[in-house]
């Protein structure tokens, strides 16, 4: 951490399942630390929330617990609700809370991405929190899978995906195509700037 | 119309603002016809849903009224309320009535993208008909059109579009990505197959 902080200027990640390695870390950070992650099962709620809290970090919820990630959404949205309930008892605000609904390889099991995005949609209007993804997971052992990875970021960003995991210099354009049509690029200032510059270089 | 089938065997989409001329294609048309379209507005109503009934077609409703093109959602989906049940009183089956939400330039109006979006989510959970969308609208005056008409495209389609308007040579692999995602394509078959078929050329 010490080596990262004194070379780059930007926010980070920490990401350990080593809570002791993670407040290690935490102690030489500098500014708002984003956590990865915590999950719904008991030894992660108790070791890792009190960091969360104590340093005023981020962290990032994953939708699993100790019966493993489930197949069904129903299951994911509740592990959401406890983990959010269990944080913000901590003293953890609600925005200081991220959301991963996880995404898997739908070349493995076609209902993947289906549960997701009804995990993703569930989770945005029952606890209207920040949501991360990695997103790319979902195109594994497929072929031509930038096609297959940008439908699917378009998809879960209108869907309330607010910091997905990607390949930035391959979904940026998609990004802000997302936002233009989502409303959020106002006279579509950005999109035609981000154009611009992509045909300046 | 008669031209038209003797040279072509694929369904047609008969799109007139003349009734008469509506009629007269309806005549010699063979098998289920596809008529493009009826408004909310009383005259069209009058004239188009008799012609659907006589001759078993399906119609697409555009979500437009005697006093135009509505900014916002509430009004378009009030006129697909309208438009559905004015077909069902005069005989149509549900299934036979298509929903067009309207989309147009987000670089002229910054919300209308998201007004098409709403106005699709609750035709879709109120009404449960299939919906189609010129969906290329959305980027008309802007660069790099292709990536906000895929992105819109994927949005829409995981919103419950079921028969866009589109080119399909530029959107297809859009769409079958979109099915691959949203559980569509049990076990990739039909993207497998298609990126096969794309690759033996």
């Amino acid at each position: 951490m010490q080596a990262v902080i004194d070379t780059v200027d930007i926010p980070l990640c920490l990401d350990s399942a080593n809570p002791e390695a993670l407040e290690a870390a935490l102690k030489v950070y500098k500014g708002k630390p984003l956590i990865n992650s915590v999950t719904g099962e008991e030894h992660s709620l108790a070791k890792v929330l009190p960091l969360v809290k104590e340093y005023g970090a981020v962290v990032i919820g994953l939708v699993q617990d100790e019966e493993g990630i489930p197949k069904d959404s129903e299951r994911r949205v509740a592990i959401a609700h406890k983990i959010v309930q269990r944080a913000e008892a901590a003293g953890i605000a609600r925005e200081d809370i991220i959301i991963d609904c996880l995404a898997f390889a739908v070349g493995a099991d076609t209902s993947s991405g289906l549960v997701t995005l009804e995990t993703i949609r569930r989770v945005k209007a029952e606890l209207g929190v920040n949501l991360t993804l990695g997103a790319s997971n979902i195109s594994f052992g497929l072929p031509d899978r930038d096609v297959i990875n940008n439908t699917f970021a378009a998809i879960v960003i209108a869907a309330g995906v607010t910091c997905l995991i990607v390949d930035v210099a391959k979904v940026r354009p998609i990004i802000l195509a997302a936002d233009l049509v989502l409303a959020s690029d106002k006279r579509a200032r950005r999109y035609i700037e981000a154009y611009r510059q992509r045909h300046e270089q």
